[in-house]
């Protein structure tokens, strides 16, 4: 029997690739979704290439009042304005925020999926973290949890397509014309992911990650998030790699690779890439992490959630292999 | 059971779609991977994202008289150079040919696999529709079949992704700097591609297709085609869109729909868009088709062919939504 | 002496390409900037890398009855809106108009520079032809002038960078994620351009273009037009070179080209390319255009004709090559 | 009179910026272009749109024995093979190599115009920058010579469009659908700019450069390059800008912003925007700087380079504003 899947912000970025994946979820069947932008229009108008079965569904105007029955909803909100909605959710409808308001909120679980899944198993509301840290933070946990970097000190130069910064409007400045062939760095000292990285950071390791670092940048693509995080540590490049190998053994998202991680490596999949280059002469450790921002930075890393806390295989629905070229 | 299936021309951009294909489909395995490019090389040095349990499969060279025990192969050889070579492979192994050399070749049906599955069916020898043809046709085939429009006299102006050119080297001219923010017509009045569209639209009307023109566009985007055609007709843009309706009922992977369609719905996908504009008055029908290249123009028609002459159902491996944005 | 110039529109795209023409211009100076979204801010904050004699310029509300003395005035205002406001302009400021609204009104001239400079010098008021026109009317006037094609039954199938569909907003739809690795048909069989284009083939031919079809394309680049034209004639393809070369002979922006043109080759540069491919077996002949669509589409025309309209030379401040890759 | 000049590797990205820079250079003449890919063909082929005048100048094969008399010769050949050949040169022809091979050789000039261009005045071998040491450069010049930063420990990670990596061949990985919508790092601790880098940092403040690091990363873009700089320090945000404009000022090319530069603002031009922001709390100065890897990165910055040795003005022929959008 399928779970009742519920979407909300199917007009954004993250929803519609919540969309896609929970339509080909051998699991799932979507049963409600809702959005301001898209509201009373069928998902065939909005989706083109939605599966048939799901083309008349009508979008509806998001109401945690007037829910229909759910197993699971999908929350993909701006951030401020998830919190007091999703408090009226009933309690037995599981939800995975992919938004900002719940990242360490009491009640709720942070949803680093491939790091402490079993932090996860058995919740009922789980936030997402923000794609900036899944891809940081996915490099960084194995070197933090064996001491072969100093917490402190951490800084961290990423990289994202354009869809991370959400669906542009008229002020947003993401139009096609001035976004292409442009390369962006913004937010820089006070982008609201650094808390929440910080505070993984140091429940990783125990230490302070007073000094951290964080500068984002918009690339003209539309998907993909590199991070390259430079680190204090004295490990050489083999040791961050084994290290790596040992923390994610067994784990089915997570790739090590020799080579330098590429953004399209993870296009279209809820796959994360890492990778190392270290130089203990210099005390220097480059950690480097690649996701898709919408995939395992996102409705990926969602949909690896709810299979954890409706006790599904972990992979189901998400074994697609990326899109390339 | 699964079907042993084999891929070879892996290094090129059709082969590479065809295992993305290959590597979720429930009734396939993969056993055999063959390339020019990369023999030697293990799949996963190759394809980073692919599934762990195939990361492991050495390319081989490719050998037609040393195929493992095979059920399916997909071939995706360069034009010219799949004739020879694949009359070599032993007659129980059932071949798609994704390249271009079996079309319309005296033992191999023609796989335009939405018009006409049930020539298909129950075959062991299908060559893959090019790309541009299988946006053109897709949308001519309802109004050739109902007589709206004169096949003679069409002229289809179709623009592709550059992936459709295929994989670039030295001199192909297809390098990152040349090719962005271009768009280059090419092949005017002697596409290889025109005797494959003239041969079809003649054997859907009955008339003769001498008069057709086909000019190709790279544009620079990576997949994607869109055909946009012209023709003679009397029809209105209902009459048009009804007959689409009408003869793709019930048909997967065709989308009749009254917008003009963009080549990003399909991405990633199967699927095919359809739609139509009339002037009754000027005697003028637009038609117009989008497929992703790689997709319904190459692998994704090629894996719906070999369920077709496999006796799977038609959809299998295929029910993935397009990747947007 | 310079002449003194002013800009209205300076926000859009028309207008910030008019602006950077006329900042290296040997004979205009920019003393007078005016538009909507940007009034109130200094010109190097809007343009970063606008002279630093100029940066500190401040962009006015447009009020045509507050105009500094001007000798020249480019006006690159949304169609609908210039007309009321161009007319409250004292009559001895001489007008470019690159917006919609003068194209064949009474007491415009139509500035098709390169095909009628005569018909331009010494007057007032000029209308800049749009950028779909000015790419197919460059190709198309050589073969119209010497009647080698007929000018019913001609099909324009046109593409543009997304520039030329202005600066994008909330309900634009021109998003990057959204718009890039995507390929849009649109305003098929109604667009604004149309009327233009059919009177001015009328005007070149003496005939009558009422079987006219254009379909205009979005394409993910940022600039660039590129006009396939379908027509129906005997002349083959060197005597439509021929008539090109004779036809823009001595003039300076039109380069006849052997092979198909390409979009980037103009980038940047008021250059027009034309090429031509013709069998006159099947009675065809196809006109190929291309312009940058702010360039010889927008703003470089416009200089252009303002040149034409000053007594200055034609070439003023228009002679940088473009820019590649 | 104008100066006889000469381009050596028109084939390349280097050499075609610097054709478009001397073709529209008030005082330059091109009176010899050598290339190896294009040796045979007329410019006029090879780029379409350069000035009728320079249109039918055959392109030699390069022989540094058989040059015309020239005043000044522009040579972009590759790392390695420009030492010998630019040996054979008569003495009295002044050189500006872009290429690799003389940065801090014997009896060359380090060109880094806008911060030494008393030390290129008068010289007659001058050796460009490369396209990355002239954006970090740039950026971090006031700062070093003011002592506001450590010169140890300095951070680069830096992002260049793909023309940046050279005309892309058969193995060059820089194909249009494998680079589209791709984000590489590379090159990690070991890139061939460091040692450049790591000279003039020391040069600049006195003291060693030992714990340099720097990262680059091939962006989807075809131009333009964004230096991220991280380096201990306890200035603040506007010492570090105050410092940058005392530094710069007067000169025509650096432009020192309050906000994060973009690299499109430098498209087309020979402008360097250079940025900062500090956070004395935590010892961090992040330095920002861009340039067009083209321009001030290569073919810009040697034609200034050119005018600095011929004793032009400095501005001369590259007052052209970036290209936007």
């Amino acid at each position: 029997m399928r779970l009742r899947v519920g979407i909300v912000g199917i007009s954004g970025f993250g929803g519609g690739e919540a969309l896609r994946l929970v339509a080909s979820h051998p699991s799932f069947e979507l049963v409600h979704a809702a959005g301001e932008g898209s509201a009373g229009s069928r998902l065939g108008e909005r989706f083109p290439g939605v599966p048939a079965r799901l083309a008349g569904l009508v979008i509806e105007r998001w109401d945690p009042e007037a829910l229909p029955q759910l197993d699971v909803l999908f929350a993909s909100l701006p951030t401020g304005s998830s919190a007091a909605a999703l408090a009226r959710v009933p309690e037995e409808v599981k939800i995975v925020d992919i938004g900002g308001d719940h990242r360490y909120a009491e009640g709720w679980a942070y949803g680093l999926a491939d790091v402490w899944p079993d932090r996860i198993e058995g919740r009922r509301r789980v936030a997402n973290p923000g794609c900036f840290p899944a891809a940081t933070l996915t490099a960084l946990a194995p070197l933090l949890a064996d001491g072969l970097i100093e917490p402190e000190n951490i800084v961290i130069d990423a990289k994202t397509g354009i869809s991370g910064a959400g669906r542009g409007g008229a002020d947003s400045g993401f139009g096609y014309a001035e976004s292409n062939e442009n390369l962006v760095p913004y937010g820089l000292l006070r982008h609201v992911h650094m808390p929440e990285m910080a505070r993984t950071i140091e429940r990783l390791s125990g230490g302070s990650a007073a000094g951290l670092v964080f500068t984002p940048h918009l690339v003209p693509m539309t998907r993909g998030i590199l991070a390259t995080v430079y680190c204090r540590g004295r490990a050489t490049t083999d040791q961050c790699l084994d290290a790596a190998r040992r923390f994610y053994a067994g784990r089915a998202f997570v790739r090590v690779t020799d080579r330098p991680p590429q953004t399209k490596w993870a296009t279209g999949s809820n796959l994360a890439f890492v990778s190392y280059a270290a130089d203990p002469a210099r005390n220097l450790v480059i950690a480097m992490g690649v996701v898709d921002n919408l995939g395992k930075g996102a409705a990926g890393q969602a949909v690896q959630n709810a299979n954890l806390i409706c006790g599904l295989p972990e992979t189901a629905g998400l074994d697609g292999a990326p899109v390339w070229p």
